[in-house]
């Protein structure tokens, strides 16, 4: 995956050296020091992380973004709000052959927010399903929507409560919700684990 | 990886299990509910997370996480402490074939501790080596020394300084220092470039 994005970064800085006309040096590798002094950085996005092999997490991705998502190959996106996708991350999924599943759940404050079990659970399928990875689940801030998905997760992957809120709070920070918690603490795993078979990065 | 933690945990229920006498039904794969009901939490340490494929990051493992940290089926650990490492953890160590590599840092705090620009370089060499993955970062509370090591490794894979901050920041929380990233914001990984070859996850 990164030996991939080092490989497609060179491409890029030769493809911006080789229209240089005859007699110009060309460095295809960009390896001379004035391309080192330009060499792009990599923007994540807010609040990214790797979840476990071939799963990622973040906060919404713009524009600045797309060229360090590239770097993943993802083969899908799963969003978890109700709002229309923009036309940029649209663009950006269809030049990428990149798959977008939407769960749309409300992101409103406590203690009006009711977490939807069904919605969850479906986002969890598409989640543990291996032919969907490399996979980034995100949402606005990357905190309560992605935080509720990837702690049931982890409670799939039998870690203990104290463990997957310690998680969920190190993103969440000073926003981190009781109800999202209790949430997790509720939520009955034992259904979806006949989808083990489907997994690569977790079993049982 | 993950397989293997399943199998190895299959593994030990059915040792619980193989101890039963003649005429015992003895169930070999802990699918019975009553081995669900009791099977066994994870408990990760304090701050765990992946930082790429074959690279863990967390705070001082102790023997409620030696169960979790079989699963990672790690190669080595690097210790960032200058302190020796506990009895307990030697022997996890000796009985999982895991090779410790020290980097002692002082964890002092501001203004008083300065971060040994040779230790971390020293350090992320041994990250740097495939041969050493699966590996597992981790000071005292995963903040600090280990947020550092983590810090520079994102400016080998060119992240751009407002996300290595953030990162850094979701582990140090209240704790965040300046020190240690003006650390990393001035440290020079050019003289690190060279060791790409042997590197899976990160080149150039």
């Amino acid at each position: 995956m990164k030996l991939d994005m080092a490989l497609k970064e060179m491409g890029r800085q030769s493809e911006s050296y080789s229209g240089g006309g005859d007699g110009e040096i060309v460095d295809f590798y960009g390896f001379s020091s004035s391309s080192e002094e330009e060499e792009e950085l990599f923007v994540p996005p807010l609040n990214f992380s790797m979840v476990d092999v071939g799963v990622f997490r973040s906060g919404f991705p713009d524009v600045a973004n797309f060229g360090f998502l590239e770097t993943l190959k993802l083969r899908s996106i799963l969003y978890l709000c109700p709002e229309p996708y923009p036309e940029a991350n649209m663009g950006f999924l269809e030049e990428n052959g990149i798959r977008l599943f939407q769960f749309g759940m409300e992101g409103g404050k406590e203690p009006f927010v009711s977490i939807p079990d069904d919605t969850i659970r479906e986002a969890l399928k598409v989640v543990l399903d291996v032919r969907n990875h490399p996979l980034l689940i995100h949402c606005k801030r990357g905190k309560h929507r992605t935080g509720c998905v990837v702690g049931c997760l982890r409670k799939l992957q039998r870690w203990c409560l104290s463990s997957i809120f310690d998680e969920y709070q190190r993103f969440a920070a000073a926003k981190a919700r009781v109800s999202d918690q209790r949430f997790m603490e509720l939520f009955d795993v034992s259904s979806l684990k006949h989808l083990q078979s489907s997994l690569i990065f977790w079993k049982r």
